[in-house]
This record gives structure tokens, C-alpha cells and sequence, in this order.
């Protein structure tokens, strides 16, 4: 039976607010470069005041990867939380307008919390720099999670950034359950090495005992199995615990392994005008790979090439016709 | 005696929606190609619920000038009208991020029209086709005008599309008797052929009566003079009645008028990406070129390398420095 979603992802829902800035920028305001932090309303409010002009486009990590899966024609839907103002209608018209299904849990107007937005900090290097202030998208709970859609669906695709929120884990929770109930597999990613460190125990549960397919960096993949000693380790690790494991490592590619096999899939060159969204991009065109039946490898290559697109222009979200970019490489006809 | 601003500029506050569209697309909605177009906010939400993924940036006519002018290092202020929302905090933060001065005439959040926005629809040829909701910025009225501010001004620069609005004369009267009772002078830009046609007795009269430096395209300045029968009889006939005329022409560059002279001052070949800004940005530098003592064809050279560099980004606002630039082209030392 054809199931109504190849893909559901459940993440932060995020406005980014995009601003150039210099090294000494990031090091006068205490910023760690190349990570996310979270920072509260009052930090927000003060940072976007001393960052330059700055440029807004949606954001938020599983959101990219949703829409790069629904730009490919996949048939998906994502959950994160808005608020009803200007942001959070922005957030969810560029989802719609890529062709995901966004059934927004929306927070009223007059809840305190706005929706959440990020301020990326892009250095000349291209490298990003997350400030973000969650809003409303740290409150999503169980009761936002719709388990007929969620068990509708082939895969769901749970952020690990996600793990920040008081009901985060039930919320996941309750979507696991409802998604391999009804025969369903759940693919995550690692999302960051601090946030490894916040929900150390948490993601390590889930990937022993529920994910079917890992994502991670190779930072986030020694994280959290820093107890195996390299990265080569590391995979192996994963591998003991989740069916299939996808390692990026970035101008180095990807790494692939399922079943005692692994592949390793070179990176498409590309000069780095903002590297947000890599990642993210990644995931959503190799999922998309794996929902149409295409062997790993040709999925580590569809990876590659939507995470090379995005990395060329400033902004998460991806802007070439990837299909045609697939077609290009001979992946697809 | 030093005045406290080199510029003030009044126009209509907005954020641009900036969305990729086909040909097609406009010709499926009825939008005319390369103009700005009116529309309610009804007709706003239609639109922006077809249009593709989209990318926030500020705008606005006046405001891009303004803010390449702060850009510059020049002493600069705004005034344009936007409702205290998400959206007009993001208006206020991005000039004051560039350095231009914008005490914000603020509607109240329960007001019912909201910040204005356009949506700018870009086609493969970069050329720009707006779709405007003016919202709160429609009414900047005679009481949002600080004569003290404009009268410490030696220039003021008016947006035609600043007519379009009910108290609209009103407001632009009191600015420029404000600044011409303190010695200053006063540009005014067309912004576009239609706004002429809605509102050509008012910009014939105060270009017959208080205009001293005329901005204009090609296209308007043959509206705006259109008995003058060509292009280079509506140049002479606008030099009868205003001390500088500069008329744009995109990849011909622009023309130059003053006491009988005539400069042509050939643009930078640039591959078009995004038209949004183009002229705004001539303006801006100009006018900067201007106030710093520099001679009008230098002017025209520095109006031309900023438009050059607008143009070849999404957007309109700058992002390259642009005194870096007039280096380059040995403009300044």
C-alpha cells in the first residue's frame, strides 16, 4: 500500500536572519564559530541590534531538508511550531510554496514566545555562525504531533536539535510509536556536537533501541561515540547500533555504511558562499534517493549535489533545479 | 555652518518579498513586466500564496538611496512610515544598520494596515516586476514630517511613488518648505511612468517650482515631458525648469544636465541578476558624490558603479563596499 507521506520531518521551525560579519565580529560578541547556540529573547533583541543589514529567509534544519525533499517531487509534510505573526507566516508559505504539507501547530498572537528565528552569522570563509532564539518552536509537545499523519508516513526525519524543549522527548516519542506501529522507519540527525552534549542519554536511547538511519558530520559522529576513539571507530560504532549510517565529512564527501558494507562518495567541488544548510540538504535529497528505490551510493551522490547547490548562494533553502542538476551528474535520466 | 544631515529622504517604507518567477507566471496573473504595480492587501495574500519560496529583504525606493548614501559614510535620515510589527522592526534595524538616522513614524500594532511590502516577482532576465501593498507607509502624513529635521538638511530627496497617498502633497509641502526656508535644496525621482500618470499635475508643478535635482529613467522623464516629442527634447525641456537633470539608461548609462552642459557618463557592463535597486542605488550614490563636493560627471560615474553592483545580487540593497569600488575605478583616492 502507498502510504500519503515518503516523509514526515519534525524540527525547530526557524526564520534565519542572515547577516555578514567579520571574525573580530564574532569574537567582540563571545561567538563560537561555525556552531549553533542558543540564545534567549533579550540576547536576540540585542545581537540583531549590532549585527549589519541583514536578509530573512526560512530556515530551520529538518524545514530545509523537508524542502529539498519536496522540491524533488517527494511527497512530505513537516511539524515545528510557529507563532500567528509575520514570521511564522513566512516560515510556513515557503514551506507550502515548495510543495510540503505544513499543518501548522500555530501559537496565537498574543503568546509571549515569537516565532523562533536564527542569526546567522556568515564570515568571508562562507563558514555560519547560529545565534537562535527558539520562540515557540521549543514548546511543540506531544499534542502537536498528529499520529494518523505520522503513521502515514515511510520515514519520519526527527532533528536533534529538536532534544531543546521541555516536551521534546515525549513529542518524539509519541511520533516514533506512531510511525513504526504502522510499519514506518525513523531516520535523525545528530544536528550539532553541543547539542550531542545537552541530550547525550536521550539520542543514545533512541539509537539504540529506534533509528533506522543516522545522520551526522563527522564532529557529531565522534561526539557521540567518543568513546571509540577515531572517526573510522565512530562509524563502526553507529554502525553496531543503526541499520544504515551517513557520515559527512564535508570537501571529503560522504560516507556510507549498511550491513558491514561501506561506501565512500567524493564531494562535488564548490566554492562556499554560506555553508547553512549543507547538511540539511543533504539528508533531504538522500532521503528522497532512498524513497525512489536508488542504491546508496547514487543517494550519497544526490546528497553531495544538493549539499554543493546550497553552499553556493547565501540562504538554507535550495534555489537550482536539483532534478536537472541529478540528471547533469547521469543519476537520474 | 555644517548641517546635521547631508540627505533626508521621504518615501514609502517597505520590505520586498523577493520571489524567482517565470514569464509565464506573469503573463497567468496579469502583471505587467518591469513596473510597479498596486495592490490591497486582499489581493497581497492572493499573491503571495502562489508565488514560489521567497527571500525577505528592506527595500523601498527612497530607502535603498538612503541607505547607500549612509553606506558611503554619508550623514543621512529617513522618514517612511511603518507599523510597529516583525516586519517593520526588520525596516528599521536594516537602515540603522547602514548608519542612516530613522527615528520610525510608528502606527500602532492593532492598526489594521500593516507594513507595507512588495512583492518583487525577478524572471530569468533579472528584470523586476513589483506588486506593491502599501500599507501603513500609504499614510505618512504632514504631522509625521519634523520641520527641524528636514530644515538641517542641505538636500532632501522625494520619491515619486511618496504621491500615492492621501495626505501624500501635504507632507511632501511641508518637507520642502521646511528645508528651502533653511537654504536646502531638493531631489525629487519620477520612480516610474504610472506614478507619473496618477499624479502628473502635482510632479509638473513642483518641478516647475521646488525641485533642484531631477532623477528620472528614460522611460520617465519621457512621461513626465511627453509633448517635448523625443528622449533629447524632454532632457532640454526638463533642464529649462530644473538646475541638474540626470536621466538613467540603463546599460547606456546616463545623461547629465546643468546650465546648458551636457555630460553622458557610459554604465558598467554588468551581468544582470536582479534589477530591484538599480536607480535607487544611481540615486544614492550620486547624491553622495554630490554632497561631497565631487564634479557631476564623477557623480554620474559613482551612480553607475553603484547601480552595476546592486544589479548583480538579489536584492536592493548594497552589498559589495562600494567606496572599495570607486578605488578601483580611481574615482577617489
Amino acid at each position: 500500500m502507498t502510504k500519503e507521506f515518503q516523509l514526515v520531518g519534525i524540527g525547530n521551525a526557524m526564520v534565519d536572519v542572515l547577516a555578514h560579519s567579520s571574525e573580530a565580529f564574532l569574537a567582540e560578541h563571545g561567538i563560537e564559530k561555525g556552531i549553533m547556540q542558543l540564545i534567549d529573547k533579550d540576547q536576540a533583541v540585542h545581537l540583531y541590534g549590532e549585527v549589519g543589514p541583514s536578509t530573512e529567509m526560512s530556515g530551520g534544519s529538518a524545514a530545509n531538508s523537508i524542502a529539498g525533499f519536496a522540491h524533488l517531487g517527494g511527497r512530505a509534510a513537516y511539524v515545528g511550531k510557529v507563532r500567528d505573526d509575520q514570521l511564522g507566516a513566512i516560515f510556513a508559505h515557503d514551506l507550502r510554496a515548495q510543495g510540503a504539507v505544513y499543518e501548522t501547530p500555530l501559537a496565537p498572537a498574543d503568546t509571549e514566545a515569537e516565532t523562533g528565528r536564527s542569526i546567522v552569522l556568515v564570515t568571508p570563509d562562507g563558514e555560519r555562525s547560529m545565534n537562535t532564539y527558539l520562540g515557540v518552536t521549543e514548546h511543540l509537545t506531544p499534542g502537536d504531533i498528529d499520529a494518523a499523519q505520522v503513521a502515514g508516513a515511510e520515514w519520519i526525519f526527527l532533528e536533534g536539535y529538536r532534544f531543546d524543549g521541555p516536551e521534546s522527548h515525549d513529542a518524539f516519542a509519541k511520533a516514533i510509536s506512531a510511525c513504526k506501529g504502522a510499519g514506518g522507519r525513523v531516520a535523525i540527525t545528530l544536528s550539532d556536537p553541543f547539542c550531542i552534549d545537552r541530550h547525550r542519554d536521550a539520542f543514545a536511547e533512541m539509537l539504540k533501541n529506534d533509528v533506522d538511519l543516522l545522520f551526522a558530520n563527522r564532529a557529531e559522529i565522534e561526539a557521540m561515540y567518543k568513546d571509540a576513539g577515531d572517526f573510522d571507530a565512530a562509524l563502526e560504532a553507529a554502525a553496531a547500533e543503526v541499520a544504515i549510517v551517513v557520515a559527512t565529512e564535508s570537501e571529503h564527501g560522504c560516507h556510507v555504511l549498511r550491513n558491514g558494507k561501506r561506501w565512500h562518495v567524493p564531494a562535488i567541488p564548490t566554492k562556499v558562499v554560506d555553508a547553512t544548510g549543507a547538511g540539511d540538504l543533504f539528508a533531504g535529497a538522500f532521503l528522497w534517493g532512498l524513497a525512489e528505490g536508488f542504491d546508496l551510493e547514487a543517494c550519497g551522490r544526490m546528497g553531495n549535489i544538493a549539499a554543493s547547490e546550497v553552499i553556493s548562494h547565501l540562504g538554507a533553502r535550495v534555489e537550482a533545479d536539483l532534478k536537472a542538476l541529478f540528471r547533469t551528474h547521469g543519476i537520474i535520466a
